[in-house]
């Protein structure tokens, strides 16, 4: 059978926008490669009644509940009550636990005196398997009612997602039956509504395995995915739709199961054993930080140069003061000669450029904030593209990155 | 009279863990600031009967209910037809609107032809009052039935974000009676319960105006709101709190009221005629990519080099080679000649150059993840740095970058 999870958090803080749910994602994460079904999320404040009404919700249509927050020694904190409640389970007090709360205070704060309040946290349902908290004080735990499984996480997320991996996935791999495998597929190039144009007929027919587009920061990911009661199934399942899709999509598919843009390009220097380096005007410095962004990078990434100002581009990459009379900096002339420039100066193998203008306002010379020449050479080849960008400022500049990491890519994959 | 508001978010990527919820964030944000109270957020699938069951239980306990999502060209955006059904409403197709997306796509692809689905977006319910979309083609919208006010926002969360301020702040403002102003304090240099502990007592007894504080990469912003018939009743209430957190708290408060630490470093090189070059190592161009961020940064901020590869130190920045042999690449001397030399390169008044570790691994020389020094110097100053950083290497960049925009902001500071 194929469960259905619901997740509740727990926290006024949610609620007045001081911080995202990034507890429900993790969760939601997990869930996703464990199979189970979300269909709902809920927020609610730390207040008994309203949190009520959200498990009374849950517990009607979820076979699985899982709970963010709320598990800590203040007097807000009550959602541990509140569940116990709603199953008709009594709240006991676990001398183990309080022992080991004890314990965590006496070893951080040996001359304190631990506020008598934090032995609450000892208090959990009658019956429940207990999920040690391996980084703060507060334990999660389990138990069944009702034929439903209700999950208690602690809400701070680094204490959620190590408890995620230590405790509920083990917990609930028991439960399921069938497993389900998926492969993200990496598309740069085409906008989602094209991207799902090319594929409507694909996706409109598939019931197992699924096909899924996603958009973000200007790149658009494919998620297949497969239900079937062996990995090797699923991947047989998989397989024929992963070859229609990179037969309709071809080589803006940049890549399956990997992390980014620049991740593949960093991987691809290290295999084919290139050096790189980077000269940027508009985008300021955002290119070499995603590629450092990578941990890594430095084996592959020499360096580059911000070259913000005129003379920056002069002094540092030693483009010719004529040229950039002739053709203005925002030229394919001088993306050329700034690539080249760093190249030399850093002895790279492949050296990437980019100059334009991301907005808000147009240059001296007139030209639109979108404007961006991008130029790649190596000893043998020099490549300028002039991307098409738009909207405002930031995806101008993040627009260009992806399409200068997307040229390195484009030079280095295989025929 | 004090309005609930209600935030359903549409998304099936939300569901599976793809994105956590920041529209919800950003929306509660706003209620927060116009005085609505927000008890729950639910996010639900681009599923049309569940979501008319989360919009129903919305429906019977909140008098605003705010969407995000679901509102794009696709088959599976079901968001405007699943409301207009819960209430009554038709979906009338908006010429004005048709016309609007066919120019965006025309300006922008003018090749290419708009693949029709677009148009699903100048279907709107009857009668509703428009909110244009400045930076995407999916207009929102608001109407009111059954003694509710619905809106629908856009989930990109840019759009969703420039809808919020640009259209939903006036609409909101305008059903409340009383005004609610504030101002936001942005302090860099301590934690949140440091900052908490110090302002506790004033805290405590706050009614009108309310101090709340909120964490963010490694910077801490207070919000002082004052709920008041006029703006000018509002500033009162807040004036002596105000200076009561200024004299408490002191130069960590590096602004109020502005953007960011790189938006205040900007504005102070401007004011004071000084322009700013950038040497970096470990944090591999963040800096001049935060710098360069802000529009108009090229008026003081000439450019940068980010030299992540020892040869580049030497090569771009002139580092003695016997300099580095004797201190190590991470170390406060190394700092100080990267400064100086991309100081002298540029002929810029203030130079600042980071090296360290960023991580996950510790360095050839076995020094640990977060040791980073940061140099800055001018033709009479030399300052080095080194701030305690941990984590993870994300954290480390930032809070690196977080601190040299603190030493060039205390460098401009007037005493």
């Amino acid at each position: 059978m194929t469960y259905t999870a619901e997740i509740i958090a727990v926290g006024t803080e949610l609620l007045l926008g001081g911080t995202a749910n990034t507890d429900a994602q993790d969760v939601s994460k997990l869930m996703s490669e464990l199979g189970i079904n979300v269909f709902f999320h809920t927020v609610v404040g730390d207040n008994p009644a309203r949190m009520k009404q959200a498990v009374e919700i849950a517990k009607s249509r979820a076979d699985i509940i899982i709970t963010t927050g709320g598990l800590g020694p203040t007097f807000d904190d009550v959602t541990k009550q509140t569940l116990a409640d709603a199953f008709g389970k009594k709240l006991v007090f676990n001398e183990d636990v309080a022992e080991e709360i004890r314990g965590f205070f006496e070893k951080r704060l040996p001359n304190a005196k631990m506020p008598e309040n934090n032995l609450r946290q000892a208090e959990l349902p009658e019956g429940c398997v207990l999920f040690e908290n391996g980084v703060g004080t507060a334990p999660g735990c389990a138990f069944q009612a009702d034929g439903k499984h209700i999950l208690m996480l602690p809400g701070p997320p680094r204490e959620c997602r190590a408890m995620l991996k230590s405790c509920v996935e083990p917990y609930l791999k028991k439960l399921s039956e069938s497993e389900i495998h998926s492969h993200n597929i990496h598309i740069f190039g085409l906008g989602e509504s094209a991207v799902e144009e090319k594929l409507y007929d694909l996706m409109q027919n598939l019931q197992n395995p699924t096909l899924a587009p996603y958009a973000k920061d200007g790149e658009v990911m494919l998620r297949l995915t497969a239900k079937a009661e062996s990995k090797q199934h699923a991947e047989e399942l998989m397989k024929p739709i992963l070859k229609q899709v990179q037969e309709t999509l071809g080589d803006i598919i940049y890549g399956i199961d990997t992390d980014s843009l620049e991740n593949t390009v960093i991987n691809m220097l290290k295999e084919n054993n290139q050096t790189l380096a980077t000269a940027e005007s508009c985008t300021g410095g955002l290119l070499s930080k995603r590629l450092t962004d990578i941990p890594g990078a430095s084996k592959v990434y020499l360096g580059g140069i911000v070259a913000y100002s005129e003379l920056s581009k002069t002094e540092l990459l030693g483009v010719d003061t004529e040229l950039i009379k002739e053709h203005g900096v925002v030229s394919r002339e001088v993306a050329l000669a700034m690539a080249d420039g760093v190249r030399q100066k850093l002895g790279a193998d492949i050296a990437i450029a980019i100059t334009g203008i991301a907005g808000p306002d147009t240059d001296s010379s007139g030209k639109e904030p979108g404007t961006v020449f991008i130029a790649l050479t190596t000893k043998d080849i020099s490549i300028c593209n002039q991307p098409r960008l738009f909207y405002d400022r930031e995806r101008i500049r993040t627009g260009a990155a992806n399409n200068a990491l997307d040229m390195i890519r484009r030079l280095l994959s295989p025929l």
